[in-house]
């Protein structure tokens, strides 16, 4: 073990999950066009600049009226009014015919339907009461000015983009991604390429953006400026396990080398410079084990979205029982129908299999020597949610 | 109303969906290298070509040794074997050092620990017992040639895509992306620009390849060839309402325009060559509703994706009385916390505003008046998932 390195230890996973949590996230803001602003996550609060809508205006074509005007009007009895062009102030007896969108004149307080009324020559004969207020929508019954539109850390869809435009905006600002260095150390190709493309798909599905490096530890120094550093194998305690060292070399360090996860015990936490820098081993279960558990929940927040995973949760029965180390948290794959969740047999050095088959994973704690068969568990649902899923 | 279009009905909202999943959705599949692979959709099941792993191996560092020869080895009482070199047969007596991963060579049966063994010049001291089959991986244990590694329609994460680099694969046969044609035929800029980027966020989000058009009805015999056509504005009942007359113009047709949903009633669904086309209403709540509710969920069936909403559904209690029209399908954001949901009263024409702020929706079905206060209804959750949420 190089001087860079502490004694390889045993940090508790509660206790890595601090040190995260404890990491600077500030990576700050940038402007987007609207076109660019689907998925991201807005910085600042957006308020009303004006109330909505911003003046009284008719929601439906049909003609405007003072409401008491049509007291006691039916097909029976119409009651005539004098119809006068638009824009011009609504007098007793007058009614002016609208489209909706159109401003509503002083005066005039209802929007008679056009099927409540008939024209004959310049009058219109009301043929129905309508309410005070019918039709109308009046300024700022949408929204006030000042009101907020949509609050900071939301990420941005179709109906957030929609009211900005509205409003007048043509761009919005959100939170800048971050830029994860990935430093692939440890295998060789193709499976270097495959680790590299299956980590840079959840560095960008976490926010983040992946530049790659060269596969080497040495390529480490050129890794800077990253908001996360990323140095994938090489990390455990064989004799070419050098990744300890190379940190040391670029003049970084750590604060942590060895979790009580398994997979992925060999995972360091220290610094590239400001950048929180995380060891990663290079056995493709392990590397996307410790992403999952350890890097993304950092990613995450680094990015301003949820640190939580971007899995929905279900509970489950055991079918069997997992029998796990007591102070060690074991990540353990599992596939599920409605009720059960069975445990994946890891095949030893071949957990991938596993893995690329489960429908999701659970955690045992490390307090705990295992769940019992039938227990009922809260498993993490790998894929995307579903209304399907209905619990 | 033109000649190419059938009378304005009213389709039931769950007549239109069968109408959406009676469309052909055959897109087809292309090959993409690994390295761009990730969210993709697996388009034939892969199988494994090889027994996993295809030898037997040593699963960690130690000794190959035969299990019988340890028999009553302890510290107190070692045993001697004699160290032979890597790759020859080990006959009794002996033993090999090897690391993992090395190949099991014909006689050893068991990986003896570091720590269990001491040598001794060429010899091994032997201090534990060690079982049959200790520390070995045997060959196709992980996986059979010809068992499944992935099945066909799986969305392709991190594990698959090391799992198909750790078996020599280079690319992956995935679901095409659907290329979608979209017409903005309706709003002004900026207007449209936001709504087209809106539109083309949920396109990509639903694994289509979003296409815009110039925005005028006259660009849609342009349009082809596409897999989805979707003309958004100018589709309702007013004087400028073109949109049903411009897909005749085109050569399309329209067999229903009008479905029982609010919002989003102007809704036609039709084709242009053999591409669906949907008609969307213009104005931007409309649009985006029919597009969660209607075109989304043909899209994703074009994309080999789940067809239902991809978000969580999740059960809440209305805090207030809901009231709809029979015979509608009335779409209602709604503002949720751990037990309640909140209808958000819509600010009549600026339903936007509403929708921007919301948490998730519900959709009461045609055949009731409404819903009761406390009612327990399913609200579709807007945002990804969070392992935060747990019911």
């Amino acid at each position: 073990m190089g001087s860079g390195s502490p004694r390889y230890e045993c940090l508790a996973l509660a206790d890595a999950l601090k040190w995260l949590d404890a990491c600077p996230h500030a990576v700050g803001s940038e402007p987007v066009p609207l076109e660019q602003a689907f998925g991201r996550v807005l910085h600042a609060p957006l308020a009303f600049a004006a109330d909505r809508p911003d003046r009284d205006l008719a929601l439906a074509d049909g003609y405007l009226v003072r409401a008491e005007d049509t007291l006691g009007a039916s097909s029976y009895n119409p009651l005539r009014l004098a119809l006068v062009p638009e824009g011009t102030v609504l007098r007793a007896g007058c009614a002016c015919a609208c489209h909706a969108g159109q401003t509503v004149p002083p005066g005039a307080n209802a929007v008679l339907p056009p099927e409540a009324g008939e024209v004959a020559g310049g009058a219109l004969d009301v043929c129905d009461v309508v309410a005070r207020g019918a039709g109308i929508g009046r300024k700022g019954q949408g929204a006030r000015c000042g009101d907020m539109a949509v609050p900071a850390g939301r990420r941005l869809g179709g109906p957030q983009i929609a009211l900005a435009a509205s409003m007048g905006l043509t761009d919005l600002s959100v939170w800048r991604r971050p830029a994860v260095a990935v430093v692939l150390a440890g295998a060789k190709p193709p499976a270097t390429e495959a680790l590299g493309a299956a980590l840079a798909g959840l560095i960008a599905r976490d926010g983040g953006k992946a530049r790659q490096g060269a596969a080497t530890v040495g390529a480490l120094a050129a890794a800077a400026p990253a908001d996360l550093v990323l140095l994938v194998g090489r990390s455990g305690r064989g004799g070419d396990d050098d990744a300890g060292d190379a940190v040391a070399a670029a003049g970084g360090r750590l604060d942590h080398h060895g979790v009580a996860l398994a997979p992925g015990g060999s995972v360091g936490l220290g610094w590239l410079g400001s950048a929180p820098l995380l060891l990663l081993p290079g056995d493709p279960i392990s590397a996307l084990v410790s992403y999952e558990v350890l890097a993304g929940r950092l990613l995450r927040r680094l990015a301003g979205r949820p640190a939580d995973w971007p899995y929905p949760v279900r509970r489950r029965a055991l079918s069997r029982k997992i029998v796990s180390p007591v102070g060690l948290s074991e990540w353990v794959p599992v596939t599920c129908d409605r009720t059960e969740a069975a445990p994946l047999a890891l095949a030893p050095a071949d957990g991938v299999i596993g893995y690329a088959r489960a429908d999701g994973y659970l955690i045992v704690p490390a307090g705990l020597e295992g769940h019992s068969a039938e227990e009922i568990v809260d498993v993490v649902m790998l894929g995307e949610a579903s209304s399907q899923e209905r619990e």
